[in-house]
């Protein structure tokens, strides 16, 4: 019982940084700094869809509380797309306009785990999602699987069984992968919704890096499951507006229900102008940009691979790599100061699932040639 | 255990609509609207202060993550205010920037109540705030006070004692006060602190009216007790921009550090650009809006009143009434439905606690004229 001053044990037991202890480090640092921790864009979002495009004479009241469950010109665009893309009907009370795919998968947790049930993460997985279900009284329980090439279905389906206990209610998978740069091919996903369905549980399909593919096309899994899976999106990546904080859920209504009334109590909506912003993002100044974003990060992350001597990543804005045969006493700790030493931050390997020695890369968070810049220090620390 | 297609006993509890279950009758109205039901205001943020005035050009990178904490000019202003107003030493570690006061308080609940434990919400409250509650798995305690005037020191201990149980962890307060207008005098907050001193509980303090006092001085409940007590502001009724989600906490360190992981995981920052903008809310452009806000709303206040015949707010943007008086076989529901056919939405008293015959009028949400003009169709229903 958290009376004063105590807190909640846990949440006590969550980390307070996720993608480095050293940020603060960085501030002091006199030379270039390449801040490869955190998953961002160095891409001003596409021209029309910024704040400064947005005027109160064309939008009167844009600055008033918007409807709880998004702007309706979003809501409705949102529909259309998520139809089209999973091939599946749906319509404004499958939909629901999120502060970020944060705070959607956040609702999501609230609103189907109680204290004590378990989810399965499928490992590597995002570094926030962690903490989410420990946020909301629940268990997360990884299944590593993605960070050594690609599982088949029934790799999957065994390393999925053997982490189900009586506790579990859902199983969370991230495709295209942050931090891997993966992409989990169709037979995979429905290994995966063929085991969800089996054992009655829910599926939350992390879909934000959808439109950062950088060949072949992505497959969503609600597509393939929609009567139980939350699909969550974002335009942070695909518009490069992480700072508007705007993402949205598709999912079948009896979820969408409860998951909406999590989002009201605990956000009531998400920011007017970014939804409003977001909505210009879907016509084809967004497509344009996407397509642009995809070009220049692909070429990145094969140059960055090249340096550091990784699998190229196939799509979105990040490399993961062990980094074992390079530590000394000090371990990742000592590895990743030495780095800081350089100006260059990377995120420690734990945040994304059991991976001690590992590290996160983000080569979109500066322009191409600092990266390549911040690479190389890097590469010479790796021994290459 | 929530398997699909079950979900959190908790959240299937809580009631779907909080404002008006009628909202939707509103858009198929034809003649005038008035809608009273949500908290909100017509007037436009200051100039300079919107978000056609952030500029990438002044501001590259607006639209990328912030700092989890906050934007830094945000934080250091945040302080130097809450120190002046609190009279409280307050830096970085104080305070937290939140996706609107609405997502501070649910980052507060997730950090401080565990699934069972109690928190006693002096009535009427904000009505999110029974739902946030509960979202983290907690039990709402009403202890209904302030609906008929002004309860004295003495009173309000001896409520709030025949409230506690053993599983009480945690105080919330709101003053002034949404629903009714009421402002809390020093005595009566100091009533509560003590309680809670004496009952080793968190104090959660909603000052969001807090420069929408219209005659006298504001006292905060963080000056009577920093140690203790998470203070909970937003630039959504001092500047009119409730849509930007924007809010803040300021509070001890010990509890800071818990509210700041809840955050980081379920949220991860409040928007950039809507950071931006509220900076620029705390220099004279803000202080001079909020000072017409208050010159206005008084006005309007006091003649809504006068039409209604209740009580004149001293505060806020709401007046809060009983109409038992009035109702038929039907109930609230009745006199609600009655309400709309003539294009006037008000919020049912039941979401502010135990008030099953009251009503909530918000009265800057649309301009003053407009107001009076629902206002006297509301009149009528009273026979006034």
């Amino acid at each position: 019982m958290p009376r004063f001053p105590s807190s909640t044990p846990s949440i006590s037991a969550i980390p307070s940084t996720v993608y480095s202890p050293l940020a603060h480090r960085l501030s002091h640092h006199q030379g270039e700094r390449f801040p490869f921790h955190v998953g961002d864009t160095w891409m001003e979002p596409p021209e029309g869809c910024r704040m400064e495009d947005l005027s109160i004479a064309e939008n009167p009241g844009m600055h008033r509380y918007p409807p709880v469950n998004g702007v309706p010109a979003l809501v409705d665009a949102l529909c259309a797309r998520s139809e089209e893309r999973h091939g599946v009907p749906t319509s404004a009370e499958n939909v629901l306009v999120t502060a970020g795919a944060t705070a959607g998968l956040g609702s999501i947790a609230m609103a189907v785990v109680a204290p004590g049930d378990e989810v399965l993460l499928l490992a590597p997985y995002w570094p926030l999602i962690a903490g989410i279900v420990r946020c909301v009284q629940g268990v997360p329980v990884p299944v590593p699987l993605f960070h050594a090439g690609a599982p088949s279905p029934e790799q999957v389906t065994e390393a999925l069984a053997a982490a189900l206990t009586d506790r579990t209610v859902a199983v969370y998978l991230n495709t295209p992968n942050n931090p891997t740069g993966h992409v989990m091919p169709r037979d995979v996903i429905a290994a995966v919704v063929r085991f969800a369905e089996q054992h009655d549980l829910w599926i939350w399909a992390d879909d934000v890096y959808e439109d950062l593919q950088f060949e072949g096309q992505h497959v969503p899994t609600r597509a393939l499951c929609p009567e139980r899976t939350f699909s969550c999106h974002s335009f942070s990546k695909q518009a490069g507006m992480a700072g508007n904080r705007v993402g949205w859920i598709a999912g079948p209504k009896v979820g969408m229900d409860e998951v909406r009334k999590a989002a009201l109590y605990t956000l009531y909506s998400a920011p007017t102008a970014s939804q409003l912003a977001a909505v210009r993002t879907l016509g084809e100044a967004g497509r344009a940009w996407a397509a642009d974003a995809r070009t220049q990060y692909a070429h990145t992350a094969k140059e960055v691979a090249g340096l550091l001597g990784t699998d190229v990543p196939r799509a979105g804005t990040f490399v993961f790599m062990d980094v074992a045969d390079r530590l000394d006493e000090r371990g990742l700790p000592g590895f990743l100061a030495d780095l800081v030493e350089e100006g260059v931050l990377v995120a420690p390997g734990h945040s994304f699932g059991p991976y001690p020695t590992w590290i996160r890369m983000c080569f979109t968070a500066v322009p191409h040639d600092a990266t390549l810049c911040g690479a190389k220090i890097l590469a010479r620390h790796l021994g290459r």
